[in-house]
């Protein structure tokens, strides 16, 4: 398997689908419309979207099933994205080499695009459910109430990530951040996929022990790179956690201690996917991608 | 009937479920549930979930199966107050008499406590599908994309309205822009009463009328009040609107035309209900109470 070509080729599916379901919703205004699409295509990584679908494929071939779900996610990472980068909260100006939502439009925009994407999610998991097989039900269902908690958790995290900048916080509290600011995210992803293809529990349980490990190695690798990445290719300004005195793996280990973290956990996730062989074949690229990324 | 003795009746079973539902989330910096807890318990007038189990009980008695969507829909109306209020829209610094959220705690607190309870809505109807019985998903899975589609109309509504700011607007837009924004949600609330209390298509139809036309005389008083209303009794200044240069009834139409737009549309919601007879007359009177509020 090529890793990188298939990383595209996922990549491209996802980049057509939400233009499709962006493209859906509409505003006299166009602005609006305009706000919410150029965070959204803004050229993200999508790997949560990914993350949906690559763990649909382990069970099932035919992805339309997983789309709506892997779709809502991606619009509320960018939800998450927009508010975080306000002036209000992170006060960013750059955001993947481009100018942050609310420095390409304003903040009164930027506020209700992040809404708006995160509402969105919601009409599209409205929709699957509409549209659902009665026997499919109970499992979405039971993925829109995991993926509302979860988002939850994401803004809990956010919150406490915030309260928590330039104070110096235990090894616990920079878990918990984590676990839920990002993690709580990941977590889903992996098991929506898996839950969508009607995965036996036992898989279930083991993907979602993979996802929770990525997670937090995503999250260190951010910590890394934001203090030693190259602003060229990161299309955001390198060290705003030192200024901000943010808590990150870096500020609490050391650069080299997060890189160990990073390596150890990285080896347990794929660890994770060993009585898969093959099947889990790019969940395990993924997992390396993620350690070795530099953007 | 005791019009304002029911009234006050509903309120406080609304206040009692809001503090239930809200209480079962948590974070561990407890700011974050006392920010969403302040502007949730701050006070407002619960119009949206009366509306809810009053068009409810016009078909049945107990009122459990819309509680979870008459306390959704105060949670997205109180998200959508503090977002409003913030510096980079409204920039209110009062609102029920009370500081808004954002100078009460701060600005970040403010976008995530909004962001929470939006979410949190969510989260309220996710369980409420989940513990549903088999046969009511279809209505319940229709309320859900209702009410989603509702949610992005008043942001959009929202949008339009921060982006007219000081111009001036056709008679048109000034009525898509109420629609929308106070309207889709007021209309929302009566929908899902009735298509959960499995009213006849013929009376969601009449009800939805009625709705569409209490939606305006909202929004009619609101001007009307903004313009002449008392502060001490409305618990936020008064003239802001004019400041802002927003374009509302009263400055297109003038006080007195909005007055008598007020008297008429009015009028017109409450011959909607004829039909009823007994059976509506809280919500004849609530129209009433709309249009007689002073605040």
């Amino acid at each position: 398997m090529d890793f990188k070509e298939e990383f595209k080729k996922y990549q491209e599916c996802i980049n057509d689908k939400l233009k499709q379901y962006i493209k859906t919703q509409s505003c006299p205004e166009e602005m609006l419309n305009h706000s919410m699409e150029y965070s959204l295509m803004a050229g993200g990584k999508r790997l949560r979207p990914i993350l949906v679908i690559a763990t649909y494929q382990m069970f099932k071939e035919d992805i339309e099933e997983c789309i709506p779900f892997a779709v809502a996610i991606e619009m509320v990472h960018n939800f998450s994205l927009i508010h975080d980068d306000l002036p209000g909260i992170d006060n960013d100006d750059f955001r993947h080499g481009k100018p942050t939502n609310h420095k390409q439009f304003n903040e009164a925009t930027a506020i209700l695009a992040g809404d708006g994407l995160l509402n969105n999610a919601y009409i599209v998991i409205s929709k699957a459910l509409k549209d659902s097989k009665k026997e499919d039900l109970p499992k979405k269902i039971k993925i829109f109430q995991e993926f509302s908690n979860a988002v939850d958790r994401m803004i809990i995290g956010e919150f406490v990530d915030t309260e928590f900048e330039g104070k110096a916080i235990s090894e616990e509290y920079l878990e918990y951040i984590h676990e839920n600011k990002t993690g709580a995210l990941l977590t889903l992803c992996v098991r929506m996929g898996a839950i969508l293809a009607d995965a036996p529990q036992k898989d279930v349980d083991i993907l979602t022990s993979y996802a929770e490990k990525i997670g937090l190695t995503f999250q260190i690798k951010d910590d890394i790179l934001s203090e030693e990445g190259d602003e060229k290719v990161l299309g955001k300004p390198v060290g705003n956690d030192k200024r901000l005195k943010k808590c990150t793996y870096v500020s609490k280990y050391g650069l080299s201690g997060a890189k160990e973290k990073l390596e150890e956990l990285t080896k347990e996730a794929i660890e994770q996917l060993q009585t898969y062989h093959d099947k889990a074949e790019f969940l395990v690229e993924l997992a390396k991608y993620i350690k070795n990324r530099n953007k």
